[in-house]
């Protein structure tokens, strides 16, 4: 027996059913159904609609229900389509027929919307807490290697002397940024659609902020037509969580080609790597590829989801149905992932060493170009002349601080000899002091910001 | 147990463990991986590696294996990472240490790559077929319905009358084009890879044609590294998908809107639709949102995949582990789908007389700019002055049928009596008698040649 | 002559430097380049670098590049490879070898970084003007129209009376909320990354956060790593962007069902419909079609730069300048449509007549259980009970209202003749007068809080 | 002055003119409209509704318009508000009023549907050009460098040695199912939809496969409303455009990886490198880095239209005209990125010294475990034997050629003195002889079949 059947002759077709039915994987809502029901029950009662007996019998009849969720003795039954008929279902059989009274005046549209944004912000304050464990990995991390001094790339070639906590530091600061977007838009998830009804709204005069205080929500929403099929928490989610993934796909390409024979500047912990089928010697950092591959599903859900929504004329479409497969997934995904993502970074080896003779005097020519411009020399000058150095010591097969003083001089008159000075890669660091900076002394309070924001979130 | 720790010292983390298994959803590759294994233990035998015994033992061996699984009486033990290591352990099992000499220069590399174009190929055949299904659905309602005139619309506005089996047909083609499409990426699909090893090829002189040929591949893959990682056939496959949903997006559309009460053009059997859990009076087309909204699940997935493979260093990653939940999910939604339009296609109720009173003396301004060009006004003049009759007709509030003739000639002096016999909706469509046009003989045609390509493809 | 050339022998390749060139689109970034190396120059020489009379000839020379910008009279030279290529080679024309210095400890990685952010804030804030415009025409129209009472709809059909302003209102809250997330984007687009240098810092002891405060910016980044290769708030506004164009496709969706000549509700002005060229009667919505067809754009362009990003190893590498022409373009589609779609609605007739034609007695169904309820019976009970009475009522092809009691008491003996007096649309409409319920009262509620809004905006 | 305004009163407004027009992107169509304008106004008179010297009129006007597009003298009035207006404008200042004859029977829905089509197949004709060179210049470097192994990769760790000219043909398979797909996508574009007037068909009896030929279609489409608003061959254009800019961004990774100091076997010319502003001893590879980054871009573009497309009624609206930039887009980069590509590898220097020193004796574990295999061990257990030399040599810090052969027996005494015949990478190499493997022989066959195919293309 369905909800709705009263004004059908035609029974549903069987492929239909299963395509339509949403019960295999909206059951996980099971607790934010229940926990909105009840309250949604003592509204009732409030609003004057049932009884004190009545809601207590709701109460304590939803409360089994729950019950036996959680226990897994519930078992399905043919016609539970969904998890809020299936609740409703076994709701009548503890409490019989006034458990008919509990949906008046509300619709799946705005209960659907509730459950949804209850378990959500659930949810998102999960994952906020393994996702600090990730940043407290890296803080500890950053901390606990301050002295190693490691080459800096860009466009995968080396550029600047760079401390390896002051590259490692550089992943906290965009996963915070994630945690703030995932703040903001928990912030516009706690706004409760209870009480709008189909899309019209409550006409039992239900109070919509005594519903929103007994749930934790921090405000009602202002139309009931946007109420009904308002996604954007859903899609603001998944935006996050993509920018999040992406992030870490970035990370996770830093460590693979350091984990590589060739850099060899980290090793992953035989707990994160896995190795092959048919060659013996193979060691491979599995995990960092599917963190990284795995950016490519939350982008994916992204776009599915804006994709459905575009175009839909306004009240709710069942086209909606297809928010929650595409959540839960990204959910679950990140779940299983960022403690994958804590626990390779603090079990990950650093070689210092290697790091330290991967260091080369090329990589300091902008500090012999800067040592020039400290003499007067304008710089777009001295980075030619420096430019011109590098040349010939290539020509010559040298480094840059082997480089004879007379081809300097050659190349130009500015050129002295104090300036094999500039060839020491700890001092080329300590130099860049500003705020944000690779100096020690910046990354310090660097690190000290990173503990305090991550103390303020506990 | 895993295949490849004999090189490792630590243990798997169990988060990571969890994170990078993928027997949950690799499991229902097992038909295609026992039948490729039988293929290769024959393959090894050609090769001389394993004696006759040795591969009776394999093939017996690997039959047991399917069995089980085909019953339902597979047990996973801890260690199954996937379907290839739950085949080979239980493999073990029957036929004792000859099962480890199955993988002898296979890798999991082109073992997983043959069994997913197999597996492929074999659910492609599926979906042609019901998707032919859709399309017989079609031509037998275009059929029964030929005598049927309707508005045309374009930018959803009324723009010419239309036979409902033109507009109907039209989907064919679509469809057809969708059915070319798979049938070239099944194509490309259809090339061995096993006998690539993990990059380098087989060095035991396995004969790559001969399992081809046993597999049914119509060919064999040219560079063994590019044959390990290559997934153009999953994109190019869930490309195809992806217009597929797309054309049946806009089919939902058309449908949804003429099944509103404003339009009441076409009814949705009862089979197809649900109701309200707060409205009595609900009759939604549930089935035609769900097809227009699973759309984005297939874009969604699409993108994924081409995200994932972007930008990927060449030889197996892990990454590419990724490609298969995505294929798998527009696999089954398709397959759930298309029985479901097929079906509601073949129910659905046509209001013919309700069509008819939708047509209207605006949708005949062209025949009647047509009508002056033929008797030798060009047609940009034409087209301005039947615009300037319909400015005039709505200003009278008159149907262009009813504006009278000394309104026509007030306009122009070109306008005569006989443009009256114009409005005449049928004529109008069978005066389109092109190839590819409305008019009831060309659509006959039209009709023929899809059932001739029907017919072809059984 | 590059500004990067000293140490290379070859030189560029045509058709590679026409394919790396962005100076083609990053010309328009001329007033933050200016503004950025205005602000870096005066910091050069309050950290000791330049003198007083260097900083005042690069400040006045960085002024006349700018106005050459302005008045069009700026010509591009060969080798000006980008915007700030060609800011510095004019620049050294106008004030001679003090030009070179302004480059020091500044890297095209941080200075791009800062060009676009200021940009990007400046160009937020337009739109964020625009916007409010589109939501000021919504909340006058519904002020205005606040008696009209029409047809709500879920998935497409007929469901409960609505006022016209509380549907109209509910795209209101949908553009709040794009306001705000376009607020939250700005906040994190407004910190420096000016003092990062390539990505290791600045050596010469700049004062980020004088700069910063020069510039109009919040805070300063905290990682020049970070800094340099960070385009979140790119990413961050784009995924903004999308969600507001999918709002305003589904607001384009509604008004073009609802222009049709079968609905007829409103009337778009012909200022924003266009004709066909071969179909002289026609009145195609053009400007909604482009509306809901732009969202499209602009949630590709969000794709784009997510699979960009995705897998990128740290520190600035040239994928970055992808960046560029996905934000501009989504600027100028919305600076673009917002216009329009302002000018749209303020023009937009509502035919109130045909609204109120279109209201039926089945929309009052639920109204008709409700009423059951309120004389004890459980709602699902009563809803089973309608739901039978809307089944007699189209055997018999009457309305619910018409519908005889003996046929009503037939299904049930709780039906009573006071049911008839259910059939008010109008009541029906105040009675859901819960906080963002549909009710006159509740509405006009509604439409205060938005202009409390708009008003605390500007 | 429209082609369309004859039932308009008021005038469009400015910001929608903007917003509407597409003169700005689709003045590129010139030469398809052009033409395709000829072959109708030759059909018209086939089909006797103008004259011999209407229809010479007619044609030398359009001659005369394409010449000014060509020279670049045609001048864009207001009203051109797209390019078919702009060319009928310009035709009528020509030749008259027999201009306003050739719109007679058609639509700008079949208009543009046919100028497109022209234009893309055109288009892509080119780029399979381009591509060819791509391949060309991979199979010369191919085959001049025949002799040189290197290490092969999977998970970014070394596996087993390579033929270098392996691993680079392995892209000429890639790219030759690219070929392979955009020929099938061209042969679905090449499907004439002129005569299929705005939705309805052509009512003047003209012979459309007569027009098919006169422009080179291979065949007419076969319903006239799937003919307006069809833009598959849009969508299968783009989705190859996809994967080939993916196959692209692969091999770019790869080269940015080897051109790291760290791996530092090929060395890109400086022609497709740059230098930094900052950093004098700078040399990036740009061009790889766009490369791989403009996929994101062909990615985007190609959701874009997905998106369009996706829940649109049928027949022609306004939302189509967003297929355009999106495609103009992926056109312009490819035709720009191909030659790029095509150079950049032509020009390529490969360190085969650096190379055949990053061979070591781990990567033939697979080799020793094979050589147990030879002589009877099951693979399974000669895999699990060499895992645990592997570690043993790991912690004496010796390779696996060096381990003593005490040190192998202890672990099993399967091993035996002769193992060490094993460490020749050369002979390595050769053992893979298989199709399809990197032994010397099987890569000579390889590039004498991609040469054929070549050769088959010209």
């Amino acid at each position: 027996m369905t909800l709705w059947g009263g004004r059908f002759t035609g029974v549903t077709d069987e492929a239909m059913r299963r395509f339509g039915d949403s019960i295999a994987f909206d059951r996980r809502l099971y607790e934010a159904d229940v926990q909105a029901s009840i309250a949604y029950a003592r509204g009732l009662n409030r609003a004057g609609i049932i009884t004190d007996e009545e809601r207590d019998e709701l109460v304590s009849g939803l409360e089994q229900v729950r019950e036996e969720f959680r226990t897994g003795a519930f078992r399905l039954c043919p016609g539970d389509e969904d998890i809020h008929t299936a609740v409703e279902r076994r709701l009548g059989q503890f409490v019989g027929n006034v458990a008919g009274k509990l949906h008046t005046g509300r619709s799946r549209n705005d209960q659907v919307a509730t459950d949804l944004r209850l378990y959500l912000l659930d949810e998102v304050s999960c994952l906020r807490r393994a996702l600090r464990e990730v940043q407290a990995a890296i803080v500890e991390k950053a901390e606990s290697h301050l002295g190693v001094v490691m080459p800096g790339y860009t466009h995968a070639q080396p550029a600047q002397p760079l401390l390896f906590s002051h590259w490692l530091m550089s992943f906290f600061w965009k996963l915070q940024r994630d945690q703030e977007r995932l703040r903001d838009s928990a912030r516009r998830t706690s706004v409760l659609p209870l009480g709008s009804g189909a899309l019209a709204g409550n006409p039992f005069g239900i109070d919509r902020r005594a519903l929103a205080g007994e749930l934790g929500f921090d405000a009602v929403t202002q139309n009931s037509v946007d109420a009904v099929s308002d996604r954007d928490y859903v899609v603001e989610f998944l935006a996050a969580a993509a920018l999040l993934q992406v992030h870490l796909s970035g990370l996770a390409e830093d460590l693979i080609l350091w984990s590589s024979r060739e850099f060899a500047f980290v090793r992953l912990d035989d707990a994160y790597c896995t190795g092959s089928s048919l060659m013996p010697q193979k060691r491979n950092p599995d995990s960092l590829e599917l963190v990284r591959g795995k950016s490519g599903r939350v982008i994916g859900h992204l776009l599915q989801l804006l994709a459905v929504i575009k175009g839909l004329p306004s009240g709710y479409n069942k086209d909606l149905q297809e928010d929650k497969e595409a959540l839960f997934d990204v959910l679950d995904t990140l779940q299983l992932l960022l403690p994958v993502a804590a626990g390779l970074l603090r079990t990950l080896r650093i070689d210092a060493e290697r790091m330290a003779e991967a260091l080369d005097d090329s990589m300091l020519a902008t500090d012999l170009a800067d040592h020039l411009v400290r003499k007067g020399v304008p710089f777009r000058r001295s980075h030619a002349l420096v430019g011109q150095a590098v040349k010939r010591a290539e020509e010559l097969h040298l480094s840059l601080g082997r480089l004879p003083i007379h081809e300097y001089r050659a190349i130009a008159g500015e050129f002295d000899a104090d300036l094999y000075g500039v060839f020491d890669h700890r001092r080329s660091v300590e130099r860049r002091d500003v705020e944000g900076g690779t100096a020690p002394a910046a990354v310090v309070v660097q690190i000290e910001r990173a503990q305090a924001l991550l103390a303020e979130e506990q």
